[in-house]
């Protein structure tokens, strides 16, 4: 997507090689009109799968849902975080990572808002190690939901989420795939294949 | 906001006389067409006043601050909240009780994204206590900013939250302001004053 990566050229912050804040636009500070169009580019790309449901996880990844959801007219849910819950027969819960913050949260969905009937698209703003991404995908699996597939903001192409979704099968597509970045030299985003021109 | 008391009436489900659940269409899975009409009552209510900047509260204010900021065509901005934060510089952060929760976190808001230039409608799904919002209140007073106003989808006019904030000079606008509720009879509505009809 053109205009998100001018964007992140234009407003990310890179604070090392693994660090991209995009907090001014993205994920702090919020371009309702940018949310809007990334949310029409994931429906865009899932459109024909006949989604029923997007699924996101609190908080960051909540505006991106809607916006998809808005534009494939079907209600999204969002995951919730807890330190520590007492698992309950009306939860489908998981225990998900966060390499950011090297702590465990238990993250859970109601299972009166995901069932086996439906067809379910994930969207969330980053896509690193994947461990977010990989607990709504066993969520889904629990509820015995079909997964659609995975839509990120940005991706850190050199880290290993998306060989972690491949591997067990999951369509992902990202909107900015990063493939590496550098305070001095700023982002490179992994070059997208052109179509051959046709010879007329 | 007629759409909003009737899909209240209809999905939300008193569980006692302070809790009402709405998790089905307002704060887990969430309606996209109904948040979109919420932002746009939200929109329409503060738009005469130069707003430049909605602010809401990490995780539920996220979707309803989306839509009223597109609505007004100005970004949004979500507090964060943590358990506990090192103060920098660079943060406004204030304590705010959570009445649910028993637990008191630290609110904050990067300085880069509110100024003294701002006009600030602050929006969140519920009002109760008040807590919440007197803390994002405070945090646009930090920044000098002009607070124009509150919008809450839900109100429990039971509680003292209106109140606070009206004794402090804001001025505070609820889509559904419940009178009271319980399970057996359900929700009764604040009854709006309706204008007088004219006689021809």
């Amino acid at each position: 997507m053109q205009a998100l990566q001018d964007r992140i050229r234009r407003d990310g912050r890179v604070l090392s090689a693994n660090v991209l804040k995009v907090d001014s636009f993205l994920n702090h500070q919020v371009d309702p009109q940018l949310t809007l169009e990334i949310g029409q580019a994931f429906a865009d790309l899932f459109r024909a799968e006949g989604v029923t449901k997007v699924l996101t996880i609190e908080a960051s990844g909540i505006h991106f849902a809607l916006t998809t959801a808005l534009a494939l007219q079907v209600p999204f849910v969002y995951a919730k975080k807890k330190k520590a819950v007492t698992l309950t027969e009306d939860l489908y819960t998981v225990p998900v990572h966060s390499f950011t913050r090297q702590e465990t949260f238990q993250v859970s969905v109601s299972k009166s808002y995901l069932s086996a009937d439906d067809r379910v698209v994930i969207v969330d703003d980053f896509l690193a190690t994947g461990d977010a991404l990989m607990g709504l995908r066993e969520i889904v699996g629990l509820a015995g939901a079909h997964l659609v597939g995975v839509g990120a903001v940005v991706e850190k192409s050199f880290q290993n989420g998306r060989s972690r979704l491949e591997e067990v099968g999951v369509r992902v597509h990202a909107l900015a795939r990063i493939e590496s970045m550098s305070p001095e030299t700023g982002v490179k985003f992994v070059e997208t294949q052109k179509e051959a021109t046709p010879v007329c």
